[in-house]
């Protein structure tokens, strides 16, 4: 069976199947003008949007239609765990080019259920439509939080703590391996390019900090981490200080560099497509923060630097020895 | 100055300007994760999203920027509007190719401008990215509307008349001109190209019909009439007759129709992009509705044809001929 056989409303037809999965509230779902549902009272709503572009983002080639889906779902996801919010509702535009075979557009939608069910998101509308050459992926998701609790880039303040959720850079060595064909022959390597292809949206780590008496400023890390805590502190109005040797590096990061002679370091701070969020506590509540996060993800809250006033960032290495850095993640047209 | 020079960051905060035009409800706009407002209490939220694609809805050559920009949000603001809806937030993914001109970039999102302001529309957030070949442009329009108010397309019943709030066709006739790179040396045939480059939002229009008594369901026009209204028809589960010599045709398309030798109903049934609204109206209820239209909008509420329980759409012709019709409009991936 092919796209061309069943036609734009067949194929929306077929891929509806299991986007519902959370009725409450949702009065239209696919199939008219517009989604349309509730809210509820006193919760502030949330929307982001996110574009993925054959040939810029992603390979065709290189990327199952199940991981390109999750992907394209997790991205947005990721950008309201990094508000504090829930995702509730996602609207899905694709743009199919003729030699896009049927299999592969079914595993997108496929991916995206997963996601969306892991996380209780509804996928509750979008646009189908053809292109000449590239899939084209855009992914809108509303999402909710109570007004007190919204976690935004502008509220860092001097002497803050810098922390991540996560490890940084796994997703730039998976990115490696997958561009230059290297054999993923252990399950170190294969975590590392999970780490790019298929990135865990850190929601649940989002509405935990959304709750913390300490919490202040957060974004998610899709652009590298000096890139995206650059955004914190100019939005801020502050500046920052890392400490190299805290910047969390996992131990396939680790070995992966060491084999390939590159530095575990700068892959954190310029690498981006993580996904984890990087956040910052008022010192007098960070500690309690960072040890009530171990105990309910059984894993670290990484610290890794201090909001200072001073601006710009500034990276400390082991040997006292330091670098300022301007912004070394991606920026689009300027490929840098 | 070209996109390279000024970068991601520096383009997004050029084409922010203007963008927050009521900022009441709004919480955070562009420049965090993701954009942040409150909705009305007992208001429903309309989410509708729509994609256009360089070379398979425009051609990049044959639409100004400022033209290109208005109608990626018009097509938007037209499924609020067939909801009956208030449009309020959008947000705009952007993939740009390398050779596509600064200028261009910003009389797209100049038009986009336009008609947001005047619909009090706030262009709240987005993406914006790179492509190899193709522009791309997403948007997502959030809107809402009192519970008791939806117009949707599933609410036709027997008896039901079916109204256009505008003229039909005359959208694919522009199309014609301009793919045929034919002269458009009157006033009539510029009005055609610009039903099809600068096609109004019935937001007004959608708004009155939903507060009618009478109202059943509702679509915007833009698959073309026979598409459309067979929407509601099999939503409905009902059937529907449309009298030829009552399809609401514009002297414009008349006269293009007679030059060309064309058949102007044939045009308003399969054309789209004309982003009327098509309603149906309780027989009993019509009238008023009607004559309360004329009067708000000086200008007529097109009453063209009436559901019945018969499945299918028959237009029947002056001469008592009729045609059965399976559907007309445009379907992507089929091409028909």
């Amino acid at each position: 069976m092919t796209l061309k056989q069943i036609g734009e409303f067949g194929f929306i037809k077929k891929v509806s199947r299991g986007c519902l999965i959370r009725p409450q509230h949702i009065i239209k779902s696919i199939g008219d003008d517009a989604a349309a549902f509730t809210t509820d009272l006193e919760e502030i709503s949330l929307i982001t949007t996110d574009l993925l572009v054959e040939r810029i983002h992603f390979l065709r080639h290189a990327i199952s239609g199940f991981e390109l889906g999750y992907k394209s779902l997790a991205v947005n996801l990721s950008d309201i765990a990094a508000m504090g919010g829930t995702a509730r509702e996602a609207f899905v535009s694709i743009a199919i080019p003729e030699d896009c075979a049927l299999d592969y557009l079914d595993a997108i939608y496929d991916g995206m259920k997963d996601l969306a069910h892991r996380f209780d998101v509804n996928i509750l509308g979008g646009d189908t439509t053809g292109s000449k050459v590239d899939l084209i992926i855009n992914v809108a998701v509303h999402g909710t939080i109570a007004s007190d609790e919204m976690m935004c880039r502008d509220a860092a303040r001097p002497g803050d703590i810098i922390y991540s959720t996560g490890f940084l850079g796994d997703s730039k060595a998976g990115l490696h391996l997958i561009l230059n064909k290297l054999p993923a022959d252990s399950e170190n390597l294969r975590r590392l390019i999970r780490a790019h292809l298929q990135p865990e949206p850190h929601l649940l780590e989002g509405r935990f900090l959304a709750q913390q008496p300490g919490i202040r400023a957060a974004i998610d890390t899709s652009d590298g981490l000096s890139s995206d805590l650059g955004h914190i502190i100019e939005q801020s109005g502050v500046g920052a200080i890392l400490f190299a040797d805290q910047i969390p590096i996992s131990g396939e990061l680790r070995s992966f560099c060491a084999q390939h002679k590159f530095d575990p370091v700068e892959y954190a701070l310029s690498g981006g497509e993580d996904y984890t969020l990087i956040c910052t506590m008022s010192p007098d509540k960070a500690d309690a923060a960072a040890h009530n996060f171990q105990k309910c993800f059984k894993r670290p809250l990484f610290p890794m630097g201090k909001i200072r006033e001073k601006k710009g960032l500034e990276i400390v290495y082991p040997d006292n020895s330091s670098t300022a850095i301007i912004s070394t993640g991606w920026n689009h047209f300027k490929g840098e």
